[in-house]
């Protein structure tokens, strides 16, 4: 029996399209009987679709291969700064902005402050600027972007795709990405942060290989970004990975959901660095910090736990502690082979990963704990503006 | 441009099969116009596909469907007591066994006792012995049973497919499947409990049409079963769904896997028997149960809750709160569409669901609460044997 799939031929030729290039991204360099050899199409099709990835600037030839008995292949990579997209990270008071090119070779990182509180019109604004003043500064054409990505700290829905609720900016139902698209002049794509920063991970990180991992951010709030089979999970309505408010301690802590213990209260940046700052109000002193130092800030904290501030140590440890039964539970949940700590936790990973590991050894299953990776992200602060640069990046070779 | 796919013919020919099965299973009846409609095959392609399938005995005609214009269709359905699947529930001491046929119409659902602590070798014989006796009884022949299903309350390992580890029948590394294989002369299938209930409630239950959905088994321990996609998701091993041992109390109860507070020591069956029956033998005491009565049974302790016991009531709606708080973090961090809860549950659900939903609606964050529907399964003690059966059945619609 022979199946003639001649209905939506653009479609099918899009998607060899997207097999070859994401081939090569994946071997680095093919020779055009190796893609025929690993599509399964013919070296016709094959000469034709690599034709037009050359001729459209997505491919070049490099130089000749090792020979298998004739003469030496000519070889295929993908064409570097040939076309690019940018990513930003929409902070509280801080955007990351990063523009990187299809083999996700980074050119641009750069970060620009502003007010607390700003409005969504005017961080439209900022973006246009800061985008096309950079571009200008670098001397990159627009046309060669091929979309943007904007990473956000709240909650999307995907059937809308309107930022839902963003707590930190005091955001609600925004369609954000349409503004975005129409500034810049070019597809834009918004994500939740945590999910950012996972994709980072999948496309230029530790887990490229990994098919169901979770991607833990430690920041102001704490959250995940989960990928199962290779690809984000973000469930029914786009919100999975809100694990934050997991109650770690019953008629704990108040939270800013209105709820007590939430694992947030005891473990993110915001409530650890408050905790220490009354703790040293109220008179805590050592060699390293003392009241007289006024409000500490994040850095100071980070800088007194390496010198070996007790109380600095004690706090950092109790949310690692905490950080680890939600790492357990997750693990006996999901079953991951990997979990990765994303953003602050990078700074103050080595004082406190003995203390995570051992809770999680302690409360996690034998058998699924004895099968999972646990490791700090290599990218801190920018993994979710790295990863949202990387959302358009991905749909050259996913369709 | 056409492709032509050519090579693995017998491969397409049976995937087309159960797309034909799936497509008449999930519309009840369908004539060959229609299907060749929904599928884009030729019609003489499905001619020949629905003519092998009504000769293996698969579909049969069932008179004529609405006339869209010319004649009437002759109509097409899966054939009832064509072929049959049986599924067994191997509990701590007692097989349930299920029998039902390829429209997962159930014709023989029944359990038999054995002593707790049974061996693998007496399991397997115990299992031959019954499924032979039923079949002679209900004079179905062996031969058109396409597969059986096996519950494990344990963990399994996927690449082995062997039980890692089954901690109430004190089992370790068995190759059950492969026996009972043999011992049948079928081919046999091997699913954690929890998995079971969730195919189920998939195939047969209130879940058919969802994606994503997580069910909750309540019973001897706690598990869940987690449907991610439309597929049963059971992490990078094996292990997933294993939520018994969220740490709900700091310090807590002493846990059997050794640790302290886990939602199985205040919400499992096993647990709440032995929390009232220990308050009862110090003392407690009141219209309905009182320590002259000896250990209470579980059905006992139900019995009195539903005439108003206090203690009793008391005692399952803390396990309702502390199993809220379970589902709450699910919710949260999977932001699933659906949550059944299971097996035992029902039998007290009426008594605690008001209570489980408020936890719930507290601990949980607003967005993914107010997209989620929380239920109680309708099959009870069943659903594992149930699923197990459905396992062979769903095979034939999947390819």
């Amino acid at each position: 029996m022979t199946i003639k799939i001649t209905g939506n031929n653009q479609y099918l030729k899009e998607l060899n399209k997207a097999t070859v290039l994401d081939l090569i991204r994946q071997n680095k360099r093919l020779s055009r009987k190796e893609l025929a050899d690993l599509t399964g199409l013919s070296p016709t099709a094959c000469g034709s679709i690599t034709r037009e990835l050359i001729k459209d600037g997505f491919l070049h030839e490099t130089g000749q291969g090792e020979s298998t008995g004739g003469r030496k292949p000519v070889m295929l990579e993908l064409k570097p700064n040939s076309y690019y997209a940018v990513g930003f990270d929409i902070g509280m008071s801080e955007l990351k902005m990063v523009i990187a090119d299809i083999t996700a070779k980074v050119l641009v990182q750069k970060q620009f402050e502003y007010s607390p509180g700003i409005s969504v019109e005017k961080v439209i604004k900022f973006i246009g600027e800061k985008f096309f003043e950079v571009i200008s500064n670098e001397k990159l054409s627009v046309d060669k972007f091929i979309g943007s990505g904007l990473s956000i700290p709240g909650i999307l829905d995907r059937r809308t795709n309107k930022i839902i609720i963003a707590p930190n900016l005091a955001w609600n139902e925004v369609d954000l990405g349409t503004e975005i698209s129409e500034a810049l002049g070019m597809p834009a794509y918004i994500e939740n942060e945590a999910m950012c920063s996972a994709i980072c991970e999948h496309w230029i990180g530790k887990c490229s290989n990994i098919e169901n991992f979770i991607c833990i951010n430690i920041e102001s709030g704490i959250g995940a970004g989960i990928f199962i089979g290779e690809s984000i999970y973000r469930g029914y309505s786009g919100s999975a990975g809100e694990i934050g408010h997991l109650i770690v301690k019953e008629n704990g802590r108040l939270c800013g959901c209105g709820n007590r213990g939430c694992l947030e209260t005891y473990a993110s940046i915001r409530h650890m660095l408050r905790e220490i700052n009354e703790r040293v109000q109220k008179g805590y002193s050592s060699d390293i910090i003392n009241p007289g130092m006024g409000t500490l800030s994040w850095d100071k904290i980070v800088e007194a736990a390496y010198k070996g501030d007790e109380l600095c140590l004690q706090v950092l440890k109790k949310g690692a502690i905490y950080t680890g039964y939600a790492v357990a539970f997750l693990i006996n949940t999901l079953n991951p082979e990997a979990i990765v700590l994303g953003k602050c936790f990078k700074e103050y990973a080595p004082l406190v990963m003995d203390t995570l590991i051992k809770t999680v050894n302690e409360n996690a299953l034998k058998y699924p704990v004895s099968k999972v990776k646990i490791f700090t992200s290599e990218f801190g602060m920018n993994s979710s503006a790295l990863g949202a640069a990387m959302i358009p990046i991905r749909k050259i070779f996913r369709k």
